[in-house]
């Protein structure tokens, strides 16, 4: 299970102020306390507010790099902004993230072959918006796969992101987000890998903790590969290492918990 | 999601000590305490060591009955025993369990027609044990959805049980149990319930309540429509509530873990 730890993003009020300030110590605690506490990827975000985007996406990669080796994930919607971290990212990195539309595809995968890097695929496309039911869904999903052939990205370099809603508004998106990811892991072999921006699931919900972690493994019953989500919370990461267990992903042993946090399997 | 609370079971020791002495305390306590946070039926065992197991059923089912009218699951090997206990029983009783050879259906399902009662049908028979995959788990579990259209047993009075093994010493059986309830839930509209022996996955593990809730979600994502658990587990019931939230069977609201422990959905 790889846990892509979503912390380092403008949207969060230290990091926006350290972006503003130039101020190297949130971004560097960020990137040292999430590698601690197992995070696979850094996910790396400037935020809206930003107001050089191509500078601060360089200065975010240069910083966090100075601390920690952890592969990034780079997060914008403007990919020109992705290309330039691309350039200095020292590992093989995540593009997040590609909407299901041709001319998206068409940018996103020569990009991401280019620089060796990963690709988040979108179940969703401009013109449909979020599809309501998993078929749709599944459907958006098997063009990314199909580019993926046509591009020459090899499928396990797909990230199949089946678009999560919040459970409080769109409660019955839930089981279709599940469905999609138990469909995309049978629509070829090696399949295309699954990953979902968790956190979202619990958008102004009490309870926001047991919601993610709760989703979390249900997720991973259906197939989940991969999660965007809060590397420091510890009771979500015990969930996980549990959950790849019971999966028969990991080996038991009664450390398991602790070998999971550190990396170690 | 129906809980059977575990806990009136000879095999712990205040409950077989309470036997013993004929001593009516810690079993009405735990028939309380077990409703009262959230069980659906309360599982009653009157453990191996009890020397007359047809008058100790009959002590449990009516000593229980006095404090509470929570449905009953009868849990013993022995038909007759469980057939004393059926006779008392005020409500609509929950017989565990039936193997899938048919000299046990021809005794089980007429009784269960008798008196009302629900099934508990195992997807293991004598002959083949516990089977290695799913295929053969469904395959017991269809025979056992068979006789029930023949007996006449409503589909949605069988509770497939798919059998769950420790994780520390049948790792790949988790993985199958979960695609066991996952076809069953499709073998018919309407279709068999379905239930697991929670605790067994976490027998002599570390981190058992961790591997117990854990596991309870991600059947819940395959289908899971009851567990044998413990119901005074607050962080279980927590993740029962919050699955059945993901899984739209419950509607939620800021408060639904409340209303789910208070059996108020």
């Amino acid at each position: 299970m790889e846990i892509i730890g979503e912390r380092i993003n403008g949207m969060f009020k230290d990091i926006r102020e350290a972006i503003q300030n130039q101020d190297k110590t949130a971004v560097q605690e960020w990137a040292i306390k999430q590698t601690e506490n197992g995070a696979t990827w850094l996910d790396v975000n400037t935020g809206a507010s930003a107001v050089d985007q191509f500078a601060t996406m360089k200065w975010l990669v240069n910083t966090i790099q100075e601390v920690v080796d952890t592969p990034l994930s780079l997060d914008s919607t403007n990919y020109d902004v992705i290309e330039e971290g691309l350039k200095l990212c020292k590992r093989p990195a995540l593009i997040n993230s590609c909407h299901a539309d041709r001319y998206k595809i068409e940018r996103v995968f020569p990009m991401a072959i280019k620089y060796h890097a990963k690709v988040i695929g979108l179940a969703m496309s401009e013109e449909s918006g979020i599809p309501k039911n998993a078929d749709s869904r599944v459907a958006l999903a098997m063009e990314l796969v199909a580019a993926a052939d046509e591009f020459g990205l090899p499928f396990e370099d797909l990230y199949i992101d089946p678009l999560i809603l919040p459970v409080n508004v769109a409660q019955d998106h839930a089981v279709e987000a599940m469905e999609t990811i138990r469909q995309v892991k049978l629509l070829s072999d090696p399949s295309p890998k699954t990953v979902v921006g968790l956190s979202n699931v619990s958008q102004r919900c009490s309870n926001r903790k047991l919601i993610n972690r709760t989703m979390l493994t249900m997720l991973m019953a259906c197939g989940l590969d991969a999660a965007i989500a809060d590397a420091n919370d510890d009771d979500l990461l015990d969930a996980a290492a549990t959950a790849s267990i019971i999966m028969n992903k990991e080996i038991y042993c009664d450390s398991y918990v602790d070998l999971f946090k550190s990396n170690k399997y």
